[in-house]
């Protein structure tokens, strides 16, 4: 398994303390070690780090660190390998374009079975199952729409597509366009709105502190999304099995509740809201 | 206008030496300070840095310098904008999934026009020309082959498309996917393959002399292919206008010569050799 980290915000910011948490995760307090991978959007642009060195040891990690990238959406992913190598092209994020759009994702879990890519619009390029899954998914958009459509129904095919999916595995992910965020969790995924008035908080993984008020607006708004919380205390959401959620500047636009079971078998996917 | 640079090896090798020349002409010794971007392929993955600040002094490029990273496939690109604001999706190289493979081109020119992209199957991201003529490229090639052809069939399909592309303006292009390098001149290209007996070199920008006797091994092959040579003690070969240039580890597998004269108005493009 591995472990997702995602921020969506209302103004570029910086995910060095949130990162550099989650970092220590890929060999010092937690085992995913198989690589690591960031993608930060820049306008309709990203700037990707990959490596296959653990996360917290990694020198493109500590360059990232002193490089301080503000951005809108990140997507950053520690791996413990489950299917394919450990090796560059099986290091999430993946990312695709679709409708002349940076489309990033990353996945944790497990899929036991995969659909058949042979006609696939997209093709996976290493052995992973998260890739080909990410791949599926953009196939199936792709071939329901040939221009892009507005938010409302891309979060309903998402959300269609993934059902389908999700019959073969454990499949929590985090996407993006760059524009919003969408996270669905299977069994594990958390998530706070970091905005005003701001305080403090410190990191679970080394006890390291941050006064948000030395760096935020008034007007700021930060939301990260991520497989375990990374603070002591704040407030984060646990998603339920088979929930949703779609965030645009760093606010819920959309939100699929799922059930507190872990497994889903009655066909309903909880309630839908869109603002 | 641009600068463009590619190896093509037959065993992982550091770019250092000739990327340190070549990121001195991004602001230092020449004025392609509008960003730069290198993609090593790893495998079939990539890794790729991207950055809107001159190469010459962008954080980035030295923590390539730091990393030490070795790829039988390079390419890399600095930029003195044309067409398109200076921000990272309009950073070569630009990258496209086609057959299950990275595809990686980075582009030296001005097109003054461009063919309709509206029903193209890959959509450009960014503003430039160059990406536009690469996703153009890249749909031509996946509409006439819905599965991954030869070599051979690829480079001759390559070949026509260019041709259609040089109508529009200049052209010059390194492309990769990770096995073999084309690279295709309109007005400005040169290359060299290094191998035994292994001599020094002394880069044109700063003066620096590497002794490729302390690093190679007797079996070892690099080919760098660039805008303008890099080096003053080796022989570059110049390429011609509408010179085509096919590398696969290190060997010249395929060439179209080209023609002396910057304009090819013929229909002809040289003698084609494929070995």
């Amino acid at each position: 398994m591995c472990q997702l980290l995602g921020m969506n915000c209302n103004t570029p910011t910086d995910i060095v303390f949130s990162f550099e948490g989650f970092r220590r995760r890929a060999g010092l307090t937690d085992c995913h070690s198989d690589g690591f991978g960031i993608a930060f959007f820049e306008g309709k642009g990203i700037r990707v780090f990959r490596d296959n060195r653990p996360g917290h040891s990694s020198p493109i990690a500590d360059c990232i660190k002193q490089y301080n990238i503000k951005s809108l959406n990140v997507v950053a992913h520690i791996r413990k390998a489950t299917q394919g190598d450990v090796n560059i092209e099986n290091t999430h994020p993946f990312i695709r374009e679709l409708w002349g759009e940076n489309w990033v994702f990353a996945h944790n879990g497990n899929l036991t079975s995969l659909p058949d890519m042979t006609e696939s619009i997209f093709q996976p390029i290493g052995s992973t199952d998260s890739e080909t899954a990410f791949c599926y998914m953009l196939s199936q958009l792709k071939s329901r729409f040939a221009k892009k459509p507005n938010e409302q129904d891309i979060f309903a095919a998402i959300q269609e597509i993934t059902k389908e999916l999700t019959q073969r595995g454990t499949f929590n992910f985090i996407l993006s366009n760059g524009k919003w965020m969408i996270a669905h969790c299977s069994t594990n995924l958390h998530y706070l709105t970091r905005k005003a008035p701001f305080g403090k908080a410190q990191r679970i993984d080394d006890d390291n502190v941050i006064d948000f008020r030395d760096y935020a607006k008034e007007t700021d708004k930060v939301t990260i999304i991520t497989t375990f919380p990374l603070t002591k205390d704040e407030h984060w959401n646990k998603m339920m099995s088979g929930g949703f959620v779609m965030f645009k500047d760093s606010d819920k636009v959309a939100e699929i509740l799922g059930v507190e079971s872990e497994i889903i078998d009655d066909g309903t996917l909880g309630v839908q809201t869109f603002a």
